[in-house]
């Protein structure tokens, strides 16, 4: 029997303020971070158990928020302080994101601490985070979940061993073009996914921003198109809401093989090009799910021929 | 009736003597220019005829093989003095080729010039060679043939009123990422491919190497996935191959709707994906339609979900 509480997926991950300059706008302390990204587009199709931390500034219409999303709330701590917060800006070519400020407040000291229910999931989601608490939260889980993680260059650079000790210990990494190349130190993305996987996980997907994704399993390949958007309006959360819609339809349709994690790909893709096309989380919290449909049959005809 | 020197194609370009270095290996005075990879590739389908030039040093080795791979070469003068030479290298991130040397020699003086057999073909094919010749060659022909254009960043810097000229009186353009995002001041793709459209051709092919490929047209969008390449040996040519490989199955199949482009970008990456992974024109004097059917076949499962 499925109770209220029950939750489908857990997402661990940063809950920020955001201050965000774009040629298109701007934002001042507005709701960001990746689990905040991941678990809203996650929310599209199962419900995410959120594990992150706010400080006490933290404003309730953002809980309220994620309460309507039905996102569950139990992992994510409430302390004394201020939230984390980034600051940043994109120029007119906005594939890179060039930070002014991080303020860390009260997301330094976060350790993730999974209660019992959360514990027993079967899809875990390590959104981007030191990769020293994402094993501490992967191994709170019990039995064998579904795992995914995400990283960053900073933690390549500076903690690189942590990062390789990790892919032993999950099904599906997500990472960008420009990581890859730099954690494998190749220039081929394809070479650069096979040493990936000889890490130890299962499939490994390369983020391409606006060339799309691909995906990498032993002796599969698969090319995902971007959705060909006229307007970027921001591209903040474009990683989390693409790794949050994978996550939130493998966990609904409780179905991890190729080619449903290939399905899962082209929901992330969607939700990931509305979410770009709107400021911040804008666009997330206006989408239904037939907005999502109909931009999957879109991505149908992009490739056909 | 067709004569034995009745053509399908033509293509006008450079033909050159290349001497290029990459991490995987070099040559020196080797075949080379667009106009010999176009009509190499090209002939993996139909019958192109070769309009260029080339000086009395030209190794009589090239010509005896373009023969043997059916390629007409009324169009092809023998000039006093040295074959166009293009020098270069690419170093470990294969993306950028650097140039060392371009000696023009006879190819300074050149003007096409299209005998009668040639100015009844119903497909024509500009390869990158000044934009003011594109236009000469292209005047020069009857009734109104399927015309593909190639151009480069020096043209756009330098004789950007002739590239847009010429864009009025063609049907399909080939330009690469950097190219599109150059002419049409955007560093959006889909912003300049609609801008290229509204300037006159039917359709545009934005090239993005190790990213595949994508077309436009009014209303249609298609993405073409990259041959997932383990090893590029030396791009020199990749660009050309695939353009050749469009015109050559577009003026076999004679049908130029949208659906038969898309099939012809699939065939033509599959020719550049070969051409890449050899040194110079190595691969594509090896590989028959056999291998190109079997490469098209895995470019359907690239993209299949």
């Amino acid at each position: 029997m499925m109770k209220d509480k029950d939750i489908d997926l857990v997402v661990i991950g940063s809950v920020a303020l955001d201050s965000v300059k774009t040629p298109f706008g701007k934002s001042d302390y507005s709701l960001g971070g990746a689990a905040s990204y991941a678990c809203v587009a996650a929310s599209m199709f199962s419900r995410p158990g959120m594990v992150g931390i706010v400080g006490s500034d933290f404003p309730k219409e953002h809980i309220d928020f994620f309460k309507t999303k039905g996102i569950d709330l139990e992992g994510l701590v409430n302390a004394d302080g201020k939230t984390f917060h980034w600051g940043g800006y994109y120029e007119y070519d906005m594939n890179q994101a060039h930070t002014t400020n991080t303020e860390l407040n009260v997301f330094a000291d976060f350790k993730p601490h999974l209660t019992k229910n959360y514990k027993k999931t079967k899809f875990l989601f390590l959104a981007n985070i030191l990769p020293s608490l994402q094993l501490n939260a992967l191994k709170q889980m019990d039995g064998s979940p579904f795992v995914a993680m995400d990283t960053m260059n900073l933690w390549i650079e500076n903690n690189k061993e942590e990062v390789l000790e990790n892919m032993k210990h999950i099904d599906l990494v997500l990472i960008n073009d420009a990581e890859a190349r730099q954690l494998c130190e190749t220039p081929n993305l394809i070479l650069a996914a096979k040493s990936i996987l000889k890490l130890g996980p299962k499939a490994v997907i390369i983020k391409k921003g606006e060339h799309g994704a691909m995906l990498f399993t032993d002796g599969v390949y698969f090319s995902a198109p971007a959705y060909p958007l006229e307007t970027v309006r921001d591209p903040t959360g474009a990683g989390d809401s693409f790794a949050g819609g994978i996550m939130g339809y493998l966990a609904k349709t409780k179905d991890t093989s190729i080619e449903n994690i290939k399905r899962a790909i082209i929901y992330g893709s969607a939700i990931a090009s509305f979410n770009a096309e709107g400021f911040g989380l804008q666009n997330l919290k206006k989408i239904t799910i037939d907005d999502i449909e109909k931009r999957y049959k879109e991505f149908e005809n992009l490739v056909d021929f």
